[in-house]
C-alpha cells in the first residue's frame, strides 16, 4: 500500500482485491453488459470508488436507448474520442460500437465526418467567421 | 484591395462581388441545399477560392446519405464542434441538424453523450489507463 | 481595489495606472514593436507583473529572427491559435502577421494546411494508426 | 473479412491485397513522393477508399508550392500536430519536414513558437481578454 | 414549442416556466449555493431535465469539501476551462472562485501554471519525448 | 550528427555529451530538485539549448511557493495535462505531485473535478450558453 503511493501510475483494482462497494459496481457492469470481464478503465477508476460509481451510473443512464439509439450514441462517443486523441477511448469504444452493429463502412463514414468537422472548425476560427444573423436566435 | 490587406479580419465575399469561380460554388451550394442564401462560412472561405471549392466538394460528398443517414452525420458534426468549442460551427450546424429532423430531446441526448465522452476521455488520460489486451488487436 | 476582487473579469491596467515595473515592460514592448499603444493582452497580464515580464521576455526572444524568419513564426502562431479556437489570439496575431508581410493568399494557404492537419490528426486517432517502423527511430 | 469486423483496430491494407481503386491512389502517392513505400496512415484510410482518395487529393493540392513553400507548410503541419498531441502525425510529418530541409535548429525554433502560442492562448482565455477595437475590423 | 424547434439556439428555461422536476433542481441549487438566482448554464441544461439533474448532483458531490478543499477544486475547474477556451466556464467559475476566496494573486499564479503546462504539453508532444523508465510503473 | 538530422525522433542529450551551457542547466535542475538524474523531457529540450534554459527558468519561477503552494500548482499542472491527453506530462507530473504529498484520495478528487469540468465545458459550448449579465463585468 505504502509503496503504491510512490508509484507514478495508478493500480488496476481486480475483483478479488476490491471492496464490497467496488464489487457491487463491477457486478452491475457485468450484468448490464452481459460479460464476465471488467475493462481496465473501470479497474483504474476503482481507485476512487465514488468516481467509479458515479461514472458508471451516469454512463448507464446516458447510453441507454432513448430518442437516439445505442449505436448512434456509440458513434458520437467515438467522434469525441478521435477529436480528443484519446487512444484508450478509441480502443474500447470502437470495440463496443462494433458489438452494437457498427460496420467498417459506418466507421469509415463516421471518421470522414469527424475529420471534416475538425477541419472546418479550424477554418471557422482561422477566418474568424462571424455568426450569421439567422443563427443568433 | 490594398486596405483589405491591412485589416485583421477577412472580408465576406458577397455573390455580387464574387468571381465566376466563386459564384459557381455558391450556385451549387444553393441548389444542393435548396436555399437562396449563402452562410458567412462560405463567404469567408471565398477569400481563397481553392479552399472554398475543395471544402464544399468534400462536405457535399461526406454528408450525403450512405451507411449513415444525413441526420446522424449532422449529430456527429455537432459532437466534434461542441468538443472543440467552435461557436460558429455549433450555431450553423445546430440549425442544419434541426432542419434535418433533430428534436430538442435528440439534442439533449447528443450533448449528454458528448459531455460524458469528454469527461471519460480526461479520466482515461488522468488515470493513465493501459489499453486492455483484447482491444490491442 | 476591494471591488475589483469581486469582479468576474480581470481589469486592464492602463499605462497611467501602472507600477514602475509594469511601465518598464510596456516601454520595452512599444520600443521593440515601434508603436505607441499596448494591446489588451499585455494590459490584462499586468495584473500579475511577474507573468507580464516573463511572457514578454520569452516572446521577444522566441519571435526574433533565427533559423526561421519572423513571418514564418507568426504563421506558426496563427496555426496553433486557429487549432485552439483562441479568438483573441487569431485577432491580434493575424494583424501582426499582416504587418510582417502576410498576404491574403498566404493566409489562405496557411489555413488550408491548418484545416487539413486538424482533419488528418483526427483520422490518425480515429483509425488508431500504428507508427511505422521507420518513424520510430 | 468476417473476423476483421470483430476486431477493435482497423486493418492495414497492403498493396497486394488492395482493390484497383486503392492501388491507383497508392501508385500516385509513390510517384508524387518519389518513394516505393506507403505509410501506415494511407494503409489505414484504405479501409474507406473514398476517404483515401479524397484525403490524398486534398493533401496533394494543399501541400504543393504556392504563396508558401512546401517546407513552411510542413512546419505548419507540425505546429498543429504538436498542439493536438497527435503522436502519429508528429512522427510521420517530422520525417517529411526533415526530408524537405528542416534542420534541428529550425525544429527547435518551431517548437519554441508552438509552446509559447499554446501558453498565450491559455492566458488569453484565462484572463478573458477582450479583443482590441483595432482588431475588430 | 413548434417555433422553438426551428431556432438554432436553445431556450433558457426560467423558474416560472419550469416543470416541477426542473424546479426542484433549481431549488436545491439555490439552497446549496445560498443564492436566489440561477445561472444561464442551468437554465440551458433544463431543456433536458435528466442532464440538468445528473449534472447538478454530480457537481454537488464532486465540489464538496474532501481531501481537497472547495477553493482548490475551483482552481482546477478554471485550469481546465482556460485550457479548453471555454469562455462561459471561465466567466462563471472565476466568479465562484472569487467568492470562495481566490485573490488576484492566486489567479495570477494559477494562470501562470496553466500557461506553462500548456506550453510544456506541446513541447513534450513536439519532441516526442519517451516516458522515463521510472515513470512507467 | 549528420545521421541524427535524418532521424524522425529527437535525440536525448546525456550529461556527458552535453555542452557547458546545457550542463549548467542540468546542474541547476539537479540542485533545485535534490536529485541526481535528469528526466527525458529536459534531455529532449537540450536539442535547443535556448528552449531548455528558458523553459527551466520559467518553470522554476512559476512552480515556487507563492500565493499557491507547490502541491496545488502540481495539481493544476496535472489538470491541464489530463485535459490535453499529454501522456508524458501525466507520467512525470503525477510522480512530482506524489513526491510533494499528493495522496491517492487527492488524485481521485482532482480527476473527478477535471472530468466534470471537461464535461461541463462541452455542455456550455453545446447549448451555446450566453454569459450571464453579472459575469460580464
Amino acid at each position: 500500500m505504502k509503496t503504491m503511493e510512490k508509484k507514478a501510475i495508478s493500480a488496476l483494482i481486480e475483483y478479488d482485491d476490491a471492496s464490497p462497494e467496488v464489487r457491487s459496481v463491477y457486478d452491475d457492469i457485468m450484468a448490464t453488459r452481459k460479460t464476465d470481464s471488467i475493462n481496465n478503465f473501470w479497474k483504474a477508476l476503482a481507485n476512487h470508488p465514488a468516481t467509479l460509481r458515479r461514472t458508471w451510473e451516469s454512463i448507464k443512464e446516458i447510453m441507454a436507448p432513448g430518442a437516439l439509439d445505442p449505436l448512434t450514441k456509440e458513434l458520437i462517443y467515438l467522434a469525441v474520442s478521435a477529436t480528443n486523441q484519446c487512444q484508450y477511448c478509441m480502443a474500447s469504444h470502437s470495440a463496443s460500437a462494433r458489438k452494437k452493429g457498427m460496420s467498417e463502412e459506418m466507421l469509415g463514414e463516421l471518421l470522414a465526418v469527424v475529420g471534416m468537422a475538425n477541419e472546418t472548425n479550424a477554418l471557422a476560427a482561422g477566418y474568424r467567421v462571424e455568426i450569421d444573423e439567422q443563427f443568433r436566435q
